[in-house]
């Protein structure tokens, strides 16, 4: 059976030649990158380079590798989280949620803004429950569930004129390599390899290079200080090789996946579907809801059918209803019936339009067998 | 030029056919682990075979996945240093020694136990530290720099035997598949895949299964809501492959490590070379040192030659002379001259031997020049 996969904002195929090119390459570079003798400074080089391939993409910004996005996400929060009062948003993804939630339980004031229908924070909120005591703000660029797209650079600056000693995270998972931006007035910045064709197993903190901060992994002072632990080398030359391809041909992607998301929408039927991203939301992701029906049911029969689409944040699938939804969402139906496909620039248009067809005829297939119940 | 590479306790070199078996396998289910059609189950399932490879090892004992050895380090210590004091060694891998550094600036009551010559803890030192206060105990089982062995379990049991309150835990990076235990009284234990074939960015805590401890990094709540973050599925698949393979040829591995360990110091010219390495230590690691020569200098011609060795941790080799071995040794043209040759499975006799004789010609020539000046 012919496999499509549509579940890119969970996680991407890894890029073959990206990979089997790294594994060669670090099969013979294997060394220590600590080592002092040629093959660990040879080592040492290669992680240099795959730093400076992130670093020219933002003027006066710096990064360091991690093992993921959360852990990125963790090192921002718990750095940089003073007594005061934090600010974040209902739709961040758990990683900063949960360190929020933590901080909250220790007894720090942490405060949530609501979000619009379709998932972007309502900035009215947000800046409302900053003030003078503030000294975190994170704010999720692309919303992983549903795409919607927060105005990062123009929040911030929002932000710092109220108080211009905030520090501004934003996890950029869903956004680096895919949705442009300079990253201006913000102060840290989380990304991910796989999910752009990288790794698991490796992430990044993009920071200003003024900011001062403790590491969150200590030890033997790798990464100038602020990530102990030996460099996981085949993860950071395949992570910084997929964001140089992905921010290379950003634009040409971008307009990729915004042709597939209209044909998606376009052969979705809505008599079963409701869209739950906002219009202006990232072209990658689709969140729609199978209204009346369970997602997960569905989800199910269509990769029976070789589609493998997603129910919200892989992440969270715990979870009976979406939380980042359901802040915006009373509907239980819709709730219930929560979908999300996502595209990567390997997506084909009319693989999407076959799966929008196909789940077409499950919820069909579905609504006859349950509609008797749901009239009732 | 054929290189020896004499280095395995900075890193081994990935096993090639584990890991291109691995690349394949993930490369195939790549799906993150957390999602639920077939192929997010299948890519869990990978996990947890990986996991129970490790476990099977212990009896009691329960496993999450990490990002590297200091990571587990890390989570094991913030997670269970409690007000009270905290007793270690001052032969712990800068993983434990900088957590607990960063603990004693926060205020708490850390206590160093003092070293045997050759690295192992003085037992009386360490438990005279211990009392009904302390909470963590956290004691290296092979030390990394002199391959010094600490006999964990018997320490463990004469910690308790003081305060049964406390949690023990050990670093056991140098040690896992190469020097046994079972980890009786042992709380926890962290381990490293990159020194066992495997690929950095990987580790694992091992953990009593009766503790419950908080996650260190927060998120969508894998490893069973206690290291939150995609896993690393190739690395971990990798790890568990190479923990099975050493563990399952132990004693086979500590055999031809003790060939190798007798056959250097048999070749090694000791008018020349003075040992570190206690007698009875690690067959892996040998800790040695080119009196009144500078370890670089020796280090950097046996580059030249095409063997590759040491100068102590890799992991520390900012610092001028190492912080472990000068806390037992004082002379300075000791500390100068320090190297270390470290084997792995895959280590030859001869290789060994003539690494060995190639130390001693570049010792008589620097020797030969600074003759004159040390005569002086």
């Amino acid at each position: 059976m012919n496999i499509v996969y549509l579940d890119n904002a969970a996680t991407t195929k890894p890029d073959a030649y990206i990979v089997s090119n790294a594994v060669r390459l670090t099969e013979e570079i294997f060394f220590n990158p600590s080592a002092l003798y040629r093959g660990g400074m040879a080592a040492k080089k290669m992680i240099a380079e795959a730093r400076d391939k992130i670093e020219r993409l933002y003027f006066g910004k710096k990064v360091i590798f991690t093992s993921c996005g959360s852990e990125s996400d963790n090192t921002a929060i718990f750095s940089f989280a003073k007594r005061g009062n934090i600010v974040t948003t209902k739709a961040e993804h758990s990683a900063v949620y949960n360190c929020c939630n933590a901080l909250k339980q220790k007894g720090f004031d942490v405060r949530f803004a609501s979000l619009e229908s379709g998932g972007a924070v309502n900035v009215d909120d947000l800046t409302s429950l900053v003030d003078e005591n503030t000294t975190l703000v994170s704010v999720v660029h692309v919303v992983n569930e549903t795409g919607a797209i927060n105005d990062i650079e123009a929040i911030a600056a929002a932000v710092k004129k109220i108080n211009d000693k905030v520090i501004f995270h934003s996890d950029g998972v869903q956004a680096f390599g895919k949705i442009s931006s300079k990253l201006k007035n913000v102060d840290l910045y989380s990304v991910s390899a796989h999910k752009i064709g990288g790794l698991k197993g490796t992430g990044a903190l993009i920071y200003n290079e003024k900011l001062r901060f403790q590491p969150y992994v200590f030890g033997g002072g790798q990464e100038e200080g602020l990530r102990s632990g030996t460099e996981n080398v085949l993860g950071i030359k395949v992570f910084a090789d997929c964001a140089e391809k992905y921010n290379d041909n950003l634009s040409e992607y971008f307009d990729m996946a915004c042709e597939c998301k209209k044909a998606f929408i376009n052969a979705l039927d809505g008599k079963y579907f409701k869209m739950i991203s906002p219009e202006n939301a990232s072209p990658y992701v689709v969140s729609f809801s199978a209204v009346g029906l369970r997602g997960q049911v569905v989800q199910a029969m269509a990769d029976d059918e070789g589609y493998i689409i997603g129910t919200g944040s892989a992440c969270s699938s715990k979870n009976p209803h979406s939380r980042i939804i359901s802040s915006f969402e009373n509907d239980k139906n819709v709730l219930d019936g929560v979908l999300r496909v996502s595209f990567s620039p390997e997506t084909k248009c009319e693989d999407v339009v076959s799966a929008a067809k196909t789940l077409n005829a499950i919820a069909e297939k579905l609504n006859y067998k349950i509609a008797p119940k749901r009239r009732a």
